[in-house]
């Protein structure tokens, strides 16, 4: 019995999960204090909970594979905005906890790893995943195996530069990818529209000048009965969602990237397929390429998925 | 004694070179003849040539590493529009032109192979690299091996994606980078603001409406002289060249970064320099890894001496 953890800004999701790959028992929390022992005693508890409902004992399970949403480097999470954690020794206190081996990793890495052995590709495939959230994360694998880079930095595909000159980003650069796909960016040029330019929208009813995020229900939501400012910004983040999609598929002809994160759950496969019309016209040589691009199989699962994978794998 | 040939548009270049990765003997010719068979007969010559100079016996080499201006799948040149070639099977040729077993791969993927192992880099390392020339080839290494990519068309580093929309590119896309850093593309650019729009620049007189190439040393000798025109067109390349190599690194967080090809040599240091302060901005949470890009240690040598190196390792 392998346990995977998923400790996201507002859940905590702990699966039991055999060698096979299959899910035998799950257990989801609140993720609500931001003190980092509390969240992992929590953890603790869904963890038991899990291989409870499993029918084992947690005494068997040797070694938990936790992901947090932090860049993570020896076990340490470097900055975590969402957890309000920086320079947080996750292993270290979570194998305290846990009383066992621990392994942390990013989450999006996590999600890519489970994923990537989901689609059961072989050991020398390359593949990305860009996670369509509050940000834009991203990750790559080579050769089966999470790509890292020389300073812990590699897998920033929401960083990759889609506008020259273009708007300003959260990380303090300008016309990454982020800056157009991501809730925040679609929060930001709503508001601007409501509040600076008296734009109508059903939104109005939704969105507040002093809120800081937004529900990807909502977006669908005002998609559906077709807004045109919720059309239109959406619209144009799955434009350069394309545009970063086909930049990398340029650089690394992958066998399979990976579409998911909040947005791309909410708007389901409408989203994927626009994705893939604006990235097919740029792809080199090969627009067939498109097909290796599809939305996450595993949902709400792949992190913890990922973690078990990595608790095996080590 | 190891032997790597560079067989270029213009010029094939053979370099016998020792163990410890030194040239000992090298030999130049002409690439004369379209002929795959021709071309492979002058590149023996020039080996034997090479390995006579470095005082050894040619029956001493055991194989060959040869590069090619092509994409090459097991052994075989798929498209080489610089020589003419479609679907070419180098290998078996040249082996039986060499009698002995030959290597033969993409010269960009070797070019930064001879880069890679010059700059002594660890075998987990992670490089790419991007040469401007008559078009922008791309090199990724992972884990000290060239990226291949499901395809074979990982590398193609020219293909981001830099100008939504923008302009066109031999590839039959829009907005890459090789549609504004490329020789193919600064020449395209200086036509139109000649020819169609009557701009004056000291260009006039080096360039002909029916010009298909334009040799680096007039773009720089342009430079030098303050010309308008040519200040316009290469800064726009350059800046272009900057928003790619730092998308790349935010993807990759590589190593090193290699920035070489006939129009980096031509301007040196001068536009390396540039190319760092375009992409430094860009980079996500540390600008300061912008020191990983750098020059062409090894010039026009880097070719053969990839090639070299692959002959040894196979």
């Amino acid at each position: 019995m392998l346990v995977g953890i998923d400790i996201g800004a507002t859940k905590t999701v702990a699966l039991a999960v055999g060698k096979d790959g299959s899910v035998r028992g799950r257990s989801k929390k609140r993720t609500k204090a931001r003190e980092p022992e509390a969240i992992l005693e929590r953890a603790e508890k869904a963890a038991r909970e899990a291989v409870k409902e499993a029918g084992a004992s947690f005494k068997k399970v040797r070694r938990v594979g936790i992901g947090v949403p932090a860049g993570v480097l020896d076990g340490v999470a470097r900055l975590a905005p969402q957890l309000g954690w920086q320079d947080v020794p996750v292993r270290e206190l979570a194998e305290g906890i846990f009383g066992r081996q621990v392994v942390v990793e990013n989450d999006v890495n996590l999600g890519l790893v489970g994923e990537f052995h989901e689609a059961n590709l072989g050991p020398l495939s390359t593949a990305c995943a860009f996670f369509f959230g509050t940000g834009m994360g991203g990750a790559v694998i080579v050769d089966g195996r999470i790509l890292r880079g020389g300073r812990g930095l590699a897998g920033e595909l929401g960083h990759i530069i889609v506008e020259p000159g273009g708007r300003a980003c959260g990380c303090g650069n300008a016309g990454c990818l982020e800056a157009y796909a991501s809730k925040t960016a679609l929060l930001a040029r709503i508001k601007s529209a409501l509040f600076d330019e008296g734009r109508e929208s059903a939104l109005r009813d939704e969105i507040s000048p002093d809120d800081r995020v937004v529900r990807s229900s909502v977006l669908k939501k005002a998609w559906d009965a077709g807004d045109d400012l919720a059309r239109e910004v959406v619209e144009e983040g799955m434009r350069y969602f394309g545009l970063g999609v086909a930049s990398m598929m340029n650089g690394l002809d992958p066998d399979l990237v990976v579409l998911g994160g909040g947005v791309v759950e909410a708007f389901g496969d409408e989203m994927v397929e626009s994705v893939k019309d604006q990235a097919a016209p740029h792809l080199f040589a090969d627009r067939e390429r498109i097909s290796v691009v599809r939305r996450t199989a595993l949902g709400d699962d792949a992190v913890a998925l990922g973690a078990a994978y990595v608790a095996r794998t080590g």
